[in-house]
């Protein structure tokens, strides 16, 4: 079975990634410290597949109890997160109990942000259940909520002990969430393996078709980029930037359209499109670079044309990004296929002429 | 002027310890990553030095900005965190900008607290004003807000970048709050040093009398014992449990009495003559050593008797105590004066015993 190990010293972990991982007890015993054991789920997952890993946790020694939230990036909040801790507190949870996160990126990051905060940091184990959340969220430790002001303003740094991407979960999926988890597969080909750009090009009517085998591999091979890039980067100070490929303006369609009308995967690979065409404009790649990551979004069935916001919108939006550093643009660009780098170069006009070149007429839609 | 340098890798930082350090602004520029400069403080003690920080941070080249809160454990709460979130985003605070807490325990708590969560993490530094703060909340980084379940059940270790100890703000700290601080430098000189304790006993007198000279000296040796065990156990797995003698006993006067009557040093030093008592029982300390400590919580107007509370009710109280590992009663006792040690050898009717003869008559009264 695939495993990432996770290389960051006395917070080290491992990613077992295969099928059937939510129903065996094999991984758990290891890692669970103190009890009881808080399984926090949502709505929608927790029917599923929360019986299972309650009967796993049972066989594993634990004593499980289970913490369900509404469904949805717009519980993403402080009224949901004191939730979990009502629940860890009236369960008499200590500092060396577990808690479980069983479901996508905004149970992931809710759950790992409680973990990070109970009594000062609570043993936490990740079970995604969404591509984006296999792929993305289970490495790095990343853990949020969001503040009326801003997206993901309040969060911690909070590593896993343990997760487990059981690959059968993703059977469930829905259609449009699975492609936008796959954007983030593709960006590790694009931004430092031109090798697995080519064997994605090569696998990807194989992986949409949700075949279990090159499945494992491209989650492997996504998370064990990602294992890389944030054991060198843990706290986001530097090369870690180099994740954000496609970001920058993917967070603008996603404010200038409103949270939640485009997923996040969505906006990230028509960003990652207008960060190609920029690059063009900056004599990196050529145009025929841009036709071939724009056929592999194609493919991935992903959207390859940005909403016509108007360039000025963009770059309003874009100035407002967190990612800004005293008051300046930086972008992650693509040097070649395969090679990303953190670039201030481009000029507000160039960054211009990429977005409009890369947006859609108004009389289109997605 | 002396320095504690708290070693804790790339957390390292130190701690300066003098007068007039509000109005200095030598040890910032050092400090200050980005702006702007965020200062948290309350209606206490804004009023008071508020401006003095204001100018010393536009003296370091800094753009302040203060977020003044209401005075009281009873604000440290959720809500009043939120308003300091509300500001830092209003006024486009970055990862990069600076957070500085400017206030006694409640101040160092929540504005720590806001710091480590803020995009996951901002730069903090710690202006302490009261004793507590100086010698306790200013080494160690916890920070934290409490749960209505729970008092600090939600928070963050996060080590600020810079503590200014300015020895100056005690001369406007209430008696009450002054003594509430001594019992803690006690602590030191009974969990680690016998010599520290002697010093301490021949210079109360003067210290209570708040002579700078002998100040200066007690709260860099408080402070320096603090970090040396918070180097050795930064996340409280260790050694660092010996911080909290007195502290079980303490938080059930606390409890018991309903937070606020007792102030938390008040209860420590009641909570550390039954830890003291106890040690007598098991054969480790003498009668003469519990007199000794008495006579010099005295002299610090500390109360050496608890509240009677009854026995039974203290036993309840302790076992809800969040340090409780697997359900076993664990307590900080001492073996001679200036060592303490981690021990779960009292039985519970040795520990009644030493509660009871702690404790005052119900007729009598603080």
């Amino acid at each position: 079975m695939p495993t990432v190990d996770v290389a960051l010293g006395e917070r080290a972990y491992s990613i077992h990634i295969g099928r059937g991982l939510l129903s065996d007890p094999a991984y758990l015993p290891a890692r669970l410290s103190g009890q009881p054991v808080a399984v926090v789920s949502n709505e929608t997952v927790a029917p599923l597949y929360l019986q299972t890993v309650h009967e796993s946790l049972l066989a594993a020694g634990a004593k499980p109890f289970a913490v369900i939230l509404p469904d949805g990036e717009a519980h993403k909040n402080w009224q949901t997160l004191n939730r979990i801790f009502d629940a860890l507190l009236k369960q008499h949870c200590e500092r060396g109990s577990t808690l479980v996160a069983l479901g996508g990126g905004v149970i992931g990051d809710m759950g790992g942000f409680a973990a990070a905060c109970y009594q000062r940091g609570m043993n936490f184990i990740q079970m995604p259940t969404t591509l984006l959340a296999q792929v993305d969220a289970s490495v790095g430790g990343k853990t949020a909520i969001n503040h009326p002001l801003g997206k993901n303003m309040i969060g911690a740094f909070h590593q896993p002990s343990l997760v487990l991407v059981d690959i059968d979960t993703l059977a469930t999926l829905p259609q449009r969430e699975f492609s936008a988890g796959m954007a983030e597969v593709i960006k590790y080909g694009l931004i430092r393996d031109a090798d697995f750009l080519h064997w994605l090009e090569a696998n990807m009517s194989r992986l949409m078709a949700r075949d279990e085998i090159p499945l494992a591999e491209a989650i492997y091979r996504a998370c064990r980029h990602k294992a890389e890039i944030v054991a060198a980067d843990e706290r986001e100070r530097g090369g870690r930037a180099l994740l954000n490929l496609g970001h920058t303006f993917g967070h603008a369609i996603e404010t200038g359209l409103g949270y939640g009308v485009w997923l996040h995967g969505e906006a990230v690979a028509a960003g990652t499109l207008m960060a190609a065409r920029l690059s063009t404009l900056l004599g990196w790649l050529s145009t025929a670079d841009v036709a071939r990551i724009e056929r592999l979004f194609a493919a991935a069935v992903l959207p390859v044309r940005a909403p016509a916001l108007g360039a000025e919108r963009y770059l309003q939006l874009m100035r407002h990004d967190k990612k800004i550093q005293d008051g300046r643009l930086r972008l992650i660009l693509m040097k070649s296929l395969g090679e990303a780098v953190v670039s201030e170069t481009a000029s507000e006009a160039q960054i211009a002429e990429a977005i409009r070149e890369c947006s859609q007429k108004l009389t289109t839609d997605l």
